[in-house]
């Protein structure tokens, strides 16, 4: 097992080394890798192949992946994306995060709170018609306005046509636009969640770690009108599961990667972006495990949270890392300059000439107003739901009465269901626990912009940050569902009259908030012309396909499963039920190497050579979490639940020589819903198609 | 039991409320409070009784304090005051931090690595002498230069003409200086420690609560010349403890408080200080909790300093709530204004008119150099002990040649024994562990500095902190403590001529170290003639007798033994170690509520009635763990070990409305060595005296 620390040392020799990119991309479904793929591996991929898998993909708006694995509606995904759900149905009498969960029969099958899963149907090219609103004479704020007005306009109409979600994504950091079309499922019911300990069996000494033992895997149904819904594209089940050095394929939704970003935008995530964050989540750690350790029923309600943090805090220190071994940002400022130098002698990139420059200054400037905008508008300093509700009140009843076309984008009414669902949610809420992020947030807050500032010294009014959160906690009524279906009924007037001091409060750093978001806003759109200049010299010089930054919608990536060597030794491409219970003997079975009592019950009963995880060289990051593995005939053959240590650096360039995705095997997920679980109807509903 | 949160609730109403004082102060034992003591108690504080107090009392120079308890040298304090020792005894094969220890005879006691006592021997009033050198037509610089240059004088004339070391002490903010002679023992050797599940039984969720129920306690023993030293001065144990309201002594070090800090000075405090230490902190408790998760070993190599990291993160979050709670501003402003005005009615006090004025533009001045002073002079760009050690060699050997009144204060005369001592300390070092803290302070200093600063390049040559950190700890040789000797007793010639990677990185910084310290030192020059003159105009106008902030000598506080009410339930004044089991059964034994084996197989031998902790209204903070509790007769009722939650503010303020000092109780270290761990033999030799 090699240790985090040793990775930067790795890093180098991959920084240099990576030239090749192999099995490199997020690839968009209409635009995949086909003569990649065909050179690389001998297949084509059709259109039949490709929407079939887009159809058969789904994306958790709790952030992850997922698919459709029976003709009934049954999605597969991972345990820690089903966890949103798991810990909001949760309460102090049952832990189904913890402890698992398993329907026998339909009507046990437990709806989630808030779940929303998207399938994307289609995707339509909108480029020129977002781009021909932007007039050369505008300016920035100005072309910001026209953008957000026509994209808007184009979601509109396309929902009115179609009824479905119509989002327009940015791809390419503003070089294109898309306009996606999703099917929405708001009827989630859970299935069954095995034991957290087994789904993050190892915990965090061996998280990021291979080999791994995890059986990270939860599995939902859609349902329509009170009946599973009739799905078309599912995913079949493989008999076998991937051979060593078999191609697969993963279709899922990576969150967000920064590979096309400029030296400046990069310089910028390693001085400020990433440090910010960095601190924020160091604090939310300390804050989230003090709270649990008070007693069981704390560590319950923080406990996805507390994950949560964590990964992020692993994923953003190994970025981190990344963006401080100086080679990686000395290849990015080599390639950055042969492409610079390229634009500077061809008079048709004109334009372009002075993009980077452009970049830079804009990032600058974003970066004058980010703790800002960090707090206020994306809401650092009052992170609790219940502010967050109230924020959405307010804004609501400022934006619903514009013409669409002029509202926040997040107010459109392409979005609006989906909104209402989020903002109508059932979910639990615990006063303590609000109070005590509140009080967090809000000392967070004051360490950022300063105990004198006029607007800290009017949030506050003269009480400490613990006095002043429990106040506001224990004030407020937007805890209640049904005041929130009032003041959101009732609009401006209802908010205005209110004196709810969660309502005040939103309304209170309302103004500051805006005016931090409509700089960001307005220098994005700087920053998105001349990345659009810079994508169309790029396409030209380097003459090949390509693929834009992650910006969690549907990608295909693909690879080949396949070990690796570090240190001088041979990393096996897979791992077996016997090593997992090798692997806890070694530990004594202390936590986290324990085992939930069905697995010692029931290993007897399993078959332990079964394969459990395995690696491969697909290019995911993420966001991929609970995204299908599949093989060239489109059948299961695993689900992506995590990366290797050497994954983390993903986010700002691909490498194949150490960074492995990490799945959970087919197989093993059919042996522990047969052998453990006595869920062989479910076993049966997944296989029964192949 | 209450929860943190609610601190800061009843701050305010503490902060209205402690106009009253009560058994306020940390006192001088050249100064005691004998008025307030026979008004409040009736009782007469003579010069033998406090002759005998302070001489029985013991300074920890790993921080801490403890008393003798018998005439053979044995020192009582807190198994977590004498953690240091019992940490560094320790290796992967023997854990006595962990598990504790019992030297059965004289022989088994082990010598602890570099823990050296101090017994204050006298006092010397040296005020006028040390300001006569510092003249009106000095710049600060002069003047700090000049202060300097004759405090090392005087404590060099004094180690001269006793052989004790000798240490001038700055008192009242500069106020005041005195001479204080130490009487040092370092052939130190541990006897007795418990487990440390039951010295800090109920763990992080019961720490800094109360009711308590730990038995933080540990023994050792002071040598002289191979033989345990034959003390005259050491405290008696009492028969029964003390009573409820019984009037009891506190004899301590307190390490740091705040309370005669101007506004200004507070408000650095709050708005720079503490976000600053407190954001390092967060992160190192991050680190150091992943690190210990990975496996058992690692949790040993890490246990105390993740403790101790755990500790300051607590009670600076108490003291920034304190700060953050805008009554105890005000409250600090109304008597500053008192005070100000009293100066300007007055002619005499014609100097201190702009004092505070002149704190405010001096803590500006260190607040614009604090982040580089933190990072390079105190080393928090390089925390790891291989880099002190290094840096130190680095110093010495530039200092040493100079004349003792030109060298930095740590390089004088009068403590070269303990520095040595400490630099030649055989304690146990792990490169993996020096390295993951190295490596984080390289990050943590490029996120406070850039990472284009210049002395970050050149500190980080190329590489990324994890690669620097990685080639700094694996090349240097100072882990040999021969090679400390050779590099020490060669001086400038070897240092210079030394590649050693980790003398080169100390040589490179020292030049900005040295700058930004010679700016705080004198800043903090004019800080202190500033409080002098402020010190004289408060005694006149106050004209009552006061005690100066805490700064790790020997000071001494008295109070009650006194239950308390909270949300209108009374607290009692202790427990018992019928408490102990019940608080066990009520969490199950679940960690950290578990009992070590040998008190759930003796709990049928132990009278369960047997006081077990006590509250009392004696002022302490960080620094008097370990401090002996006493009555009127000088004998031994219990061991200051922790606070309550509210004493976290008496950093700013004292109040003895909830704030409690927290013991073990007397009775309780006698029945449970002679029951629990049969150590009757130390039991005697404790009590055979009384």
């Amino acid at each position: 097992m090699i240790s985090r620390l040793q990775m930067a040392a790795i890093l180098i020799a991959w920084s240099l080394l990576s030239a090749a990119r192999a099995d490199e991309g997020m690839w968009l479904f209409n635009d995949p890798p086909r003569k990649l793929i065909k050179e690389r591996y001998g297949f084509d991929l059709t259109d039949r192949w490709l929407e079939h898998l887009q159809k058969a993909s789904v994306r958790f708006n709790s952030g992850g992946s997922g698919s459709f694995v029976s003709e009934e509606g049954l999605v597969m995904s991972n345990h820690h994306v089903g966890a949103d759900c798991l810990q909001k149905l949760s309460d102090k009498d049952h832990d189904y995060y913890r402890d698992g969960f398993h329907a026998k029969t339909r009507a046990e099958e437990k709806r989630c709170h808030d779940l929303e899963l998207n399938v994307l149907m289609s995707i339509e090219n909108v480029t020129d018609r977002v781009n021909a609103v932007v007039k050369a004479e505008m300016t920035a704020e100005q072309a910001f306005l026209a953008r957000r007005a026509i994209i808007a306009e184009i979601e509109k109409e396309s929902l009115d046509k179609t009824g479905l979600r119509s989002d327009v994504v940015t791809l390419y950091q503003g070089g294109q636009y898309h306009l996606y079309r999703f099917k929405k499922y708001t009827d989630v019911r859970l299935v069954f969640a095995p034991e957290q300990q087994i789904a993050f069996f190892g915990g965090d000494p061996d998280n990021f770690e291979y080999p791994r033992f995890d059986l990270d895997v939860a599995f939902f149904r859609a349902y329509e009108n009170d009946k599973p819904a009739k799905i078309e594209h599912y995913l079949k089940w493989s008999k076998a599961g991937a051979a060593e050095n078999e191609l697969i394929f993963v279709s899922g939704h990576p969150g967000r990667t920064s590979r096309l970003m400029t030296v400046a935008e990069l310089e910028y995530q390693r001085d400020q972006r990433l440090p910010y964050i960095l601190s924020r989540l160091y604090r939310m750690e300390v804050l989230l495990t003090a709270y649990s350790a008070r007693d069981a029923e704390n560590a319950r309600r923080a406990k996805e949270e507390l994950f949560g943090v964590q990964n992020s805090r692993k994923a953003l220190n190994g970025g981190q890392a990344a963006l401080l071994d100086a080679n990686l940002i000395k290849s990015k400022k080599a390639a950055e300059e042969k492409l610079k130098q390229a634009v500077k002698d061809n008079p048709q990139f004109k334009d372009a000439a002075s993009a980077w420059d452009r970049i830079e200054e804009a990032q600058k400037a974003i970066g004058q107003h980010a703790v800002r905008f960090n707090l206020l508008e994306s809401g650092d300093a009052f992170r609790s739901t219940l502010f967050s509700i109230a924020r959405t009140l307010v804004r609501a009843a400022q934006e619903r009465p514009k013409p669409n076309r002029e509202r926040l984008r997040e107010f459109g009414e392409s979005g609006r269901e989906s909104l209402e669902f989020q903002l109508f949610s059932e979910e639990p809420l615990y006063d303590d626990f609000e109070q005590l992020k509140l009080a967090d947030a809000l000392t967070w807050m004051i360490s950022q912009l300063g105990y004198k500032d006029p607007l800290v010294q009017q949030v506050l009014m003269g009480k400490s940050p613990q006095a002043r959160a429990g106040e506001l906690v224990s004030g407020t009524k937007v805890k209640d569902v049904a005041v929130r279906k009032k003041l959101y009924a009732e609009g401006k007037a209802a908010i205005d009259a209110s004196n709810d001091p969660m309502i005040k409060l939103a309304q209170l750093v309302d103004a500051e908030a805006r005016a931090a978001r409509k700089i960001v806003e307005t220098q994005n759109e700087i920053k998105q012309q001349a990345h659009a200049q810079i994508g169309k010299a790029r396409f030209a010089v380097e003459g090949t396909s390509t693929y834009p930054d992650a910006t969690f919608t549907l990608r295909l990536a693909y690879g080949a499963v396949k070990s690796y060597e570090e240190n001088g030794r041979r990393i096996p491409f897979q791992t077996s039920f016997a090593g997992l219970y090798e692997r806890a003997g070694q530990q004594k079975y202390k936590p986290p190497f324990d085992l939930p009592p069905a697995w010692v019950k029931r290993k007897g009963k399993l078959d332990l050579k079964t394969p459990y995880n395995f690696v491969s060289t697909a290019d995911i990051i993420g966001g991929n979490s609970g995204s299908p593995v599949i093989n060239r005939q489109s059948e299961v053959v695993g689900l992506i639940f995590d990366g290797n240590i050497y994954s983390l650096a993903l986010d700002y360039s691909y490498t194949d020589l150490l960074a492995r995705a990490i799945s959970v095997h087919s197989q093993s997920i059919i042996e522990a819903l047969r052998k453990v679980y006595d869920a062989g109807k479910l076993a049966d509903e997944i296989t029964k198609s192949r």
